[in-house]
């Protein structure tokens, strides 16, 4: 392969095998990454269009309907759990707080309808087993937008061809500063663990780090430490304001990771092998350049491939590869399986910090 | 200050009081590293000269010497335990297998020399207790590299400075492929608990975040959380071939740390902040160039001092440090306090890998 040909094929969509066709979406709750990253992803997407408004009233999808051109229908929770429109979508996304996943999900699914539900797929690992089972007769995507991330991706592939040697250890961090980014209102739900479930931050960021550590390694965790605390007032209700875990993967890989609702933006991912390393940085908060960088053998190459509205690409590519795999009627993936396996490792890294024992992932 | 006067001022020594003077060594063990790094940075020192050897035998010695301009005598170990040439130095160097500070050290005091001393301080933290007490009437220095590292210093002065807000969260790794760096002989003292301690990595490797972390954070370990396993045959009498750590600081601050004997040569640390984020890297292996990165605000800036000889000049400047301290009879850090706290750390991480169990330090 020439530099060339690698530098086009860095954003190449590997998966996409469909050559047209239209799978039409209910977007299940309209908060902020709702209209302001998924709806404008849709958008721009090849294969998918928004059709249908769900949230808390009228008034709010109305509103949002306006700048949305091929709306059919704002619907209520309550119509869209009823089975209202059912003619006027295909799938649904579902964005809602966490414990709210599980009745939209076995709504969509009692009206014959594919599902793309945002992660974590639920807020406990016996809701989220419960979702799956509810899903299981039509098609469940969970929504790790990093899994069609293409820097993500080309990661994966350099590690399965042993660029860097066998891997050995994982570090990775995700932090924002939560309550200004996600609304600047304390009340909101991520802090309320009826609603988020184990807590604010591992669910939220943590799980990005752990998530993409997997689908890079293709390896799961066996067991985990952690260490975490609140200390803003706001953060009293969940223990994890700041978070720090360690897990052992089946291939005997270390992930070291942190996560915080209250730090600087940033977020990096990086693997050591055997004979090199890769890193992806930043990552996961959709800054740009997102630079893949390879090390090796005394050599660096550094690859920026050239997006520069990270959040909105994944997103697409996110949407478009849904579309594909529904419409064609094929397998999908991350499925409900691979979200069990975090929910599991969610509640292991929850138990491990307040025992202070490592906890097995089983 | 100017951008100019800043640059300039990088790799100034900020420790330096002293005019002029010079501390005589005795270099006591002859292993690879004192050979290739220690005596030729005390060559390129200001205040500093080589002038006994001390190892196994005098033919290892007296080989050594051809190459060293000043030495006044060659000793074997039980020589200078004896008090042999105790007129032709003023102060010794340490670097032998862990277990073997105690005798050299409790020898120097009782010769009333200044010590300094190869970290970790000793194998276990009985035997470091020991070592500090038996010093307690001379100067005595542990040799952290790191804490003379104008990259890391400055790395300090900007975290105390609040350049980052407050510090959230460090990572830190250290990895080498031990068997091909050190000597390519698989019975090395290492992997002998014995002459090593705890273990072959956390103690050769994962020391350099922990103790840089304390250094740059200015605070100290709370307690850990620890995953290790050893998985090739000349590993099979450690622990830990491989191991991740997190560490709870009194700040508050989380390390996330790896290291490995078995992996790809590279070092990073990072700290992250509520307002920014410092990188460190390539650091710990005296890659160059080492690059200092400042990322706050939106902004970026990366420094590399000019050094090319990274292992060299570290350990020039640690060695003028602990003469420009001995000569002028003014108190050193990092000092045998500062050491125990490091090897009670050790302890923890170890006891908590074993037990599964979070880990105080205490």
């Amino acid at each position: 392969m020439t530099v060339d040909e690698f530098l086009r094929g860095v954003t190449a969509r590997d998966w996409e095998r469909l050559e047209s066709g239209t799978l039409r979406l209910a977007m299940v709750g309209l908060g902020w990454w709702t209209r302001e990253q998924a709806i404008p992803a849709v958008a721009d997407s090849k294969f998918c269009e928004t059709t249908v408004l769900v949230s808390s009233s009228h008034e709010k999808g109305d509103e949002v309907a306006e700048d949305v051109p091929h709306v059919e229908a704002t619907l209520t929770y309550e119509e869209f759990q009823a089975g209202e429109a059912t003619d006027a979508y295909d799938a649904v996304y579902i964005c809602t707080p966490n414990a709210l996943h599980l009745p939209h999900a076995e709504a969509a699914a009692d009206h014959g309808k594919a599902i793309l539900c945002e992660k974590p797929v639920e807020a406990t690992r016996e809701r989220a087993e419960e979702l799956v089972a509810a899903a299981e007769d039509v098609p469940l995507m969970v929504a790790y937008r990093m899994q069609t991330d293409p820097g993500v991706r080309r990661m994966r592939e350099l590690v399965a061809d042993g660029a860097i040697g066998a891997p050995v250890a994982v570090h990775g961090h995700m932090g924002q500063q939560m309550l200004d980014v996600v609304s600047g209102d304390p009340d909101q739900w991520r802090l309320d663990p009826e609603l988020a479930g184990y807590g604010a931050t591992v669910m939220d960021l943590g799980i990005y780090p752990l998530n993409t550590a997997r689908f890079v390694l293709d390896a799961d965790p066996v067991s985990v430490t952690a260490q975490m605390h609140s200390e803003n007032e706001a953060f009293r209700k969940v223990p994890d304001q700041h978070a720090t875990f360690t897990i052992r993967f089946d291939d005997d890989t270390y992930a070291a990771c942190t996560a915080s609702q209250h730090a600087h933006q940033s977020g990096h991912l990086r693997v050591v092998g055997t004979e090199g390393e890769l890193i992806l940085e930043p990552t996961f908060l959709g800054e740009s350049p997102q630079t893949l960088t390879l090390r090796t053998d005394g050599k660096e190459m550094v690859v920026d491939d050239g997006r520069r509205d990270v959040f909105g690409d994944e997103m697409t590519e996110e949407f478009d590869y849904f579309a594909d795999r529904v419409i064609r009627g094929e397998p999908l993936s991350p499925d409900g399986e691979h979200a069990l396996v975090d929910m599991r490792t969610l509640a292991a890294i929850y138990e491990a910090a307040e025992t202070g024992e490592e906890a097995s992932v089983e």
